[in-house]
């Protein structure tokens, strides 16, 4: 084992290799991609579902001359491997190693960096009219899934990029699937052309016999293919890929390297727009994987021999006690609806899914969509809910504006995955929403530290707060707890000794870590007690009338500085009057992957770096 | 004339009328929109576009039971002339008149309140999912431009309602263009459809002949188009929208009534979903509209005989000086390159689009698009600038972030529209842009009093600054200017008494009126300077030192209170130690229509309105 492997220093050494050696390879790089995920965890279903698609791209494009832009980006490890990282792929996901998703300051082979779906015809449209502006050679390539043709940004690429007259390759990788299973017309109508290829590919038979007819052959297919006479229209229907511009070839088997190979070479050369469909099964060659994708799409460490997780995990998190409060919400309310963007499982929706199908809508990856559907729901007099990972729902940013707060109504996004997210990074994390769900008018905006309390704000945003709200909480489970605080349903708790002149403000999952600081610096001979907002928007006057009593007022926010709670909050405190000191300690800029303990340390919101801070700046 | 118009109390009474009248009716609702948009200015051609489609909208659907959603709904003069606010029709667009757009809060006829593109399919779906879920009964209907079928929301839409079992009916108006020609693969498919119908309207013609046999045609029909048979797929080509699982109907001609309510009858009861594709034409009715469609978009008042506007305008703006900039810079940097979603008049590249069309790009109405679009330009080593209206720009919030920003390379952004827009109100005030841009890292934006500041901001947000940059100014042209203020290329200006002791800070137009309330504070013996934000993101730490210096610091604010620059600069003036009173005052909420200095005034951004708050908080 990994004998071939080890000789591929740069994709042109790809060249060299026979078919047999090049299945060999698939096998390397599969094994490879297994032993890597199973010990780093990440995304490995859709790895393994285009290991022979990435090889035989290697083969026909030449990185980075050419351009293989990745839609989403999470399906790259062979790609990395293939192109002077693997050596460094056992480090994929953690601190300081590759990152799991394309990344600029990797490798000259990835032209952007990438994470959100949807985006790489767009980008790869770009990339290509710049390679025509300046005259440089070169394809370029998007790889594009299924589950990311359901957001509107790819059709929107696509009716851009139909019209032009070069080279330009859409690669559809098909494997039925977004996380779950796929949905929606477009799902649909893949199906179709999956299950009766025959209907559509009468040309590509057509073309097939004119190929092989010496010398006519060739140029009578280009005279078809470029025609729009009635009989093209009569030998064939068009599929809604051709109907927009592109030539479309497929369906293709996406596992049959020596074919892929083939097609990528024929079709290098039109200078037209070309969609290629491949079909590929997603944990192709991990029979666990195969099995039961979705549980193995984004996944920590685990067994090989078993396929079970190493760490063994209690289940329980933010999200599966949203989804359970919101079953029993939805229970007692027949208006309540939930939606998803393609999360079902992440936001933990599935029992609800199950319990209220009708009242269960999962729009596929299209989060403007499914904001304005919210919207359009309210409208009807019904009570949506659209759980969301904070960093996605950035995509429904005009729309809540436009389709929610200025129609009034009542709509409640549950914000997942708020603050750091770890492993999977920069594109990932979660640290925008309190900065832009705050400069949408009419907003309400909780977040819970604990389990209860997500319960309590939940009921809160669903009946006690005006028109659109948001309640926002952290990927994984709730931390540390002191036995002698409990929550309440208002707006702000304060926790620790009346009279200390030190008051640390802070939000979310960061109050765990702002109590063991406030024990640590006791124990120094400081007191301090902490301003819990659970309510983040708008602020309550009494929070900050509380804490302009205060000397000193350290805020402590998990997400971005600028037009963050933060800044607010001094602001607001001055208004009161307020002429004490006034320290912020926020984020500043994109955070790397690492774990999200680390990445907590790193920002100083471990116990350890509040505890500093405060003793730093307090010792002046 | 205005006989019928006159009688129409609401959409029941259309009811009564003859064909004959029905006729008359429209050419009554005709002259009276061209009447009331040549006195308040507003949507012309594309009102005149859609009368007999209201008229045969409002006979066959029973509103308000039955939902009708205009997509953008700036062509709904008609529906509300006949849904009881014809008596107001001639107070459109003027303060505490009726909106140019649909309002929740004017009619119960209004299921939503809408401005932006590209919604309406994903709002009337979650209509019509309510009333379902509701037990409800009633249609719910979408009427569509094909310019705002160019946005992806719009396709997410489409592939979320293609699966419905329930009536849904969008209805496409294609007049062929956005505000411009239309543009994009979707465009050109339209054209094949409206050039070739015949090519798709066999199975139209086969229904039509079953229709007609006594007895059996109808159940024959039904059980065809239900079919998925081969015989089906041979009988017709597909359209794409079949092929996302609506039933197709059209092309019809949308000035013919009669034909219209026919369609729209037959319609009405089909449990599935069905697009209707409509024919019109822009200023129908009005020849100098139906000459220059583009001209009689959006306009202000003019003179009925001539077609020619009643105030003279310079044609001078900051779109135009934008324009012009950035052409006379494009002819030396043969890297620039020009973005726009179908506003190429209104954001001032036409001339730039004649001068340079390989560097000239219209996405169609496809904000997402064209900043990832832009992205990938810079990618590939062009510098691009995507010039768009604020208010739309918000559609581009997650794009900027991941597309743009975290690659780290150089995009301008020239963002037009900035601030109050006026009559267009609530949907189109860009009130939001100096907000949503902070929080994007690395993020710099300038925001210009005046054309030769804009001049000089443009070439800084190209050259001088990293990253992500942004340009916004105002609709319209540069307001009042003291004679003895001379702008600098500083990021800052000072203006007014060194010693003063009351600073006035504010950013772009709002200058103008700070510099006159300073005046007449000065008459009543109030000495107060300005200090004017030429940068406002980043802040510029000695633009803060200087107002720190300051007794009293008055922010004055075009712009979303929340997370905007003014709550920032109290923030920085805190840490810089300012111990001063601070007073900001900004926009809370959205701001409705009215004309520029209405709005400026009510808000408290006159002259006066400026001065009095000062004079009031420095005698208390």
């Amino acid at each position: 084992m990994g004998n071939l492997l080890d000789t591929i220093r740069s994709p042109s050494d790809l060249g060299a290799l026979t078919p047999e050696q090049l299945d060999a390879l698939c096998a390397e790089i599969r094994a490879q991609i297994i032993r890597t995920v199973s010990t780093n965890g990440g995304h490995l279903a859709s790895n393994l579902g285009v290991v022979e698609l990435t090889v035989a791209l290697h083969r026909v494009f030449h990185s980075p001359e050419d351009r293989i832009v990745w839609d989403v980006g999470h399906q790259t490890y062979t790609h990395k491997m293939l192109t002077g990282r693997q050596d460094r792929i056992g480090t994929i996901r953690t601190r300081g190693g590759l990152s799991g998703f394309p990344n600029r300051r990797e490798s000259p082979c990835d032209p952007l960096t990438s994470g959100h779906s949807s985006t790489s015809i767009s980008s790869a449209l770009g990339i290509s009219k710049a390679k025509e502006l300046k005259g440089e050679p070169g394809s370029v390539v998007a790889v594009i899934g299924d589950g990311a043709l359901t957001g509107g940004l790819a059709y929107e690429g696509l009716n851009n990029a139909g019209r032009l007259r070069r080279n330009f390759i859409v690669v559809l990788n098909d494997n039925k699937m977004s996380i779950s299973r796929n949905v929606g017309s477009m799902a649909r109508y893949l199906a179709s052309i999956r299950t009766k290829p025959s209907y559509f590919r009468i040309k590509g038979n057509i073309e097939n016999v004119l190929d092989h007819i010496p010398g006519a052959g060739k140029p009578l297919h280009r005279a078809l293919t470029k025609s729009k006479s009635v009989l093209k229209q009569i030998l064939y229907n068009s599929t809604i890929f051709e109907d927009m511009g592109f030539y479309y070839y497929g369906p293709f088997d996406g596992h049959d390297t020596e074919k892929l190979i083939e097609v990528f070479t024929n079709v290098k050369t039109i200078r037209h727009p070309v969609l290629i469909h491949v079909l590929t099964r997603k944990g192709k060659g991990y029979p666990f994987a195969e099995a039961n994708p979705k549980a193995f799409h984004g996944i920590s460490s685990f067994d090989i021999g078993t396929g079970k997780p190493v760490k063994f995990k209690s289940g329980e998190s933010f999200s599966s006690v949203f989804g359970e409060r919101l079953c029993a919400l939805a229970a007692e309310d027949e208006r309540i609806c939930a939606i998803t963007a393609a999360m079902q499982e992440g936001t933990g929706l599935s029992k609800f899914a199950e319990r209220f199908p009708n009242r269960f809508f999962d729009t596929g990856i299209a989060e403007e969509h499914a904001v304005t559907f919210a919207g359009g729901l309210a409208c009807g007099g019904m009570l949506p809910v659209f759980a969301v990972y904070s960093s996605f729902l950035q995509r429904g940013y005009d729309q809540m504006i436009h389709d929610i707060a200025l129609q009034g109504t009542k709509v409640v996004l549950a914000v997942d995955r708020a603050g750091i997210v770890g492993e999977d990074g920069e594109t990932h994390q979660g640290i925008f929403d309190a900065a832009y769900l705050g400069t949408i008018p009419g907003m309400t905006v909780y977040s819970p530290s604990y389990y209860d309390e997500l319960q309590i704000v939940l009921y809160q945003a669903l009946y006690e707060s005006k028109g659109i709200a948001a309640v926002r909480y952290p990927r994984g489970g709730q931390l540390f707890r002191p036995f002698d605080f409990h929550g309440s349903r208002k707006a702000f708790d304060l926790y620790g000794p009346d009279e200390a002149k030190i008051v640390l403000v802070t939000y979310g999952r960061l109050f765990s870590n702002a109590c063991l600081a406030c024990l640590a610096l006791s124990r120094q001979g400081i007191r301090a007690r902490i301003l819990k907002l659970n309510r983040i928007i708008p602020a309550d006057p009494d929070a900050v009338r509380n804490a302009a009593k205060a000397d000193w007022v350290f805020f402590f926010e998990e997400g971005f500085a600028r037009g963050g709670v933060g800044e607010r909050f001094a602001f607001l405190l001055q208004a009161a009057g307020y002429r004490g000191r006034f320290e912020l300690r926020a984020i500043n800029g994109f955070v790397p992957h690492q774990t999200m303990p680390q990445a907590l340390d790193s920002l100083g919101f471990g116990a350890e770096g509040m505890a500093a801070k405060v003793r730093s700046e307090c010792s002046r």
